[in-house]
């Protein structure tokens, strides 16, 4: 599993869509506070191996492309703990 | 906007994997109760456009593919409302 704190500290990035704690001010971007962390993990993957295309896909693409395992695993863990 | 009590007798069929309060029972399915309903609208959308392939895409497709715009709108509506 993932590293929550770890997580807290790659998050900054992901606040100026998602919120700073996870609940998103745009209707189009999904909450993430309490989702499921292997579900978030397989978003993130997906995103970064192209199996997500359309609408937004296109923004997270390139957030994903950049991220190890263990930065998705962190950060999964980080916004399922919110 | 969807209707949220036309989307409650439409979401019998996601209870199983999603939770009967939106909130998964199985970490690889992700919560729905809660999340922006433009959101979980697109991602219907995408299922069922086949924007979505890879993990969980396979199980889901088939569920998107027999709803029509205003069943996702509803049920949409519905699990946001959660």
């Amino acid at each position: 599993a993932g590293d929550a704190a770890a997580g807290k500290g790659k998050a900054a990035v992901c606040a100026g869509c998602h919120g700073a704690n996870g609940v998103s001010m745009v209707p189009m971007y999904p909450n993430l506070a309490g989702q499921k962390a292997m579900y978030l993990e397989n978003a993130l993957k997906a995103y970064k191996a192209g199996q997500r295309t359309g609408g937004t896909a296109a923004m997270m693409a390139p957030q994903a492309a950049g991220l190890s395992d263990k930065d998705i695993a962190d950060l999964a863990a980080y916004f399922s703990s919110l």
